[in-house]
């Protein structure tokens, strides 16, 4: 079905359904000029965006509208998480070229209302408009959390332990398939794609380390590890030394390095849209949150390194020599 | 200047200086994960997020960036004074094609800011990122208002009296002489430019009608005079009729319209983008708010209409024929 048989507010109808998930302290949803909504008592509201854009964040054909819409949110809902929030609001913006399908986009809200569904969020409100060639999505979210419960990139100290909540490098190696066209046709190639184009958000596990004293500085992977490391060193005027032997690689990265010849802990370090938590903990809160996160969520956290006074990204390889890292990350600008 | 020389951290850093306007309440801004802002005791969060795309709502050789940041904002801003709440946090997302120059896009912040100042908005955050063909900005901007005096669509009553805060048309007619390639060489046709170009935000009005017992409905004029009046019709089930005399036309648009052989009403009401608030008053309130908008603002209110029980828009023409209205305005995906 064309958009053009059903035009603007015929799709806004049709795709606003179920969009209301947590009616209560909401006091306009979608359909006025703008969404009205009541803050929670006491605390700060945390608000992120990001702007999705065909064929610089996704192709329309490596993914289904289910996995970007999916994906869309996920990747918002990461950075509450990364500040220890509750996610509670979003807001999706689209912009759609005359090739989508209605089909599609039906896809996609049903991907972001899955999402939305798990995490308790309501879809207030948003923008729908056309494009002439590519599929714009831009997701605003808003949090909140207790002020004092924040967790920021410029409080890390000196002397912390550096976590990564999960494995590094998946999702990298789910868009070295895409990239190169290589057929999934096992299960590990299957939970790498999976990595790529479902993330999962870690909102429950910042929540719960925004709660605990003792953790100082929390970034989500997004960029790629030593990238957002380098934030987090920079901003906190600190340094940060990495051990490779430490870096947490799954089995289905290992078997994928090993088939393509790549150096495992390199690339999980420069792999971007991990979506794990990095995070810096005090070294006497250490035993005690990891004890404590495990028994909670039945994962680990991997401590990777430690906070040092050198204000340098370092690595500390298997070898035991040390390499300065620099932010071989993402940058958009730069190729 | 080209963007892939000062890299994407580099250019965040240039146009994040002069963003934080109002540092009070504001707990985190530019560059954490999230910003971070204390909501205003005992209001309301309104938010609004508008999506403009280069090719389908500018065109970027007609217009400098200063004025395309600027009106990135106002329309948003626009959605806030229709909801009558105060502006108080804008995020910018933007997709930046390798074409754009470094100059361009901070001139494009610049005319952000200007706007930004006037109305004690800060930005806040966003999201910045490549593009492959088109500029693509996405605002979302965070706006508060008491919960009993917030204006929605649905609320219209009958035996209202239906007003515009300005004059309707100038800016479809703007966007004429730019479409047809029409050089704006005299004062008429500047005028008409900067309409469409610089729309005005209606924030301080909204607010003071907002304050006002008996304004009951409104909407910002986005889409066209009849299509957002009829989101009043149909969200408040009932009827508006409009007179074609009454329709406030500026002189500029007079001698445009004699100049290209146009209806002026006609074409008043199914302009686009003239942001101006359409809204519906009690008409025991009428007189005392049209005075007080006077003496407050210097500019009057313009009666254009009454909320009926026809269910209809209808207009009465100037030889008294009465002509059912259908939603002219814009809709992006029926050409």
């Amino acid at each position: 079905m064309k958009l053009k048989d059903i035009g603007e507010f015929g799709f806004i109808k049709r795709v606003t359904r179920g969009c209301l998930i947590r009616p209560q302290h909401v006091v306009k949803a979608v359909g006025d000029d703008a969404a009205a909504f009541v803050p929670r008592h006491g605390e700060v509201i945390l608000l992120t965006t990001d702007l999705l854009v065909e064929r610089i964040h996704f192709l329309r054909n490596a993914t289904s509208g289910y996995k970007l819409g999916y994906k869309s949110l996920a990747v918002n809902l990461s950075d509450i998480a990364a500040m220890g929030g509750t996610a509670r609001e979003a807001f999706i913006s689209i912009a759609i070229p005359e090739t989508c399908e209605v089909e599609y986009l039906e896809d996609l809200y049903e991907g972001v209302k899955s999402l939305a569904v798990e995490f308790d969020v309501n879809i207030l409100g948003g923008d729908t408009t056309g494009s002439k060639t590519d599929l714009i999505i831009n997701i605003a979210v808003v949090g909140t959390a207790p002020e004092n419960e924040i967790l920021y990139r410029d409080t890390a100290r000196v002397g912390d332990i550096v976590y990564s909540s999960g494995f590094l490098g998946d999702s990298k190696a789910g868009l070295h398939l895409i990239l190169n066209n290589i057929h999934a046709d096992s299960e590990t190639f299957r939970q790498l794609l999976k990595a790529h184009l479902l993330p999962k958000p870690y909102l429950r596990e910042g929540r719960f380390l925004a709660r605990r004293d003792g953790v100082h500085a929390a970034i989500d992977v997004s960029d790629g590890l030593s990238s957002d490391l380098g934030h987090i060193a920079e901003q906190s005027r600190v340094g940060i030394r990495l051990y490779a032997e430490k870096i947490p690689i799954s089995q289905n990265l290992k078997q994928f390095c090993e088939q393509f010849n790549f150096d495992a802990p390199a690339y999980a370090l420069s792999g971007g849209e991990d979506y794990t938590l990095a995070f810096t903990v005090s070294r006497d809160s250490a035993a005690a949150i990891e004890k404590d996160y495990f028994s909670q969520f039945g994962f680990p956290l991997y401590p990777i390194g430690e906070v040092t006074d050198s204000k340098r990204l370092e690595l500390v390889c298997q070898d035991g020599e040390i390499k300065i890292l620099t932010s071989s990350g993402w940058d958009h600008f730069r190729k």
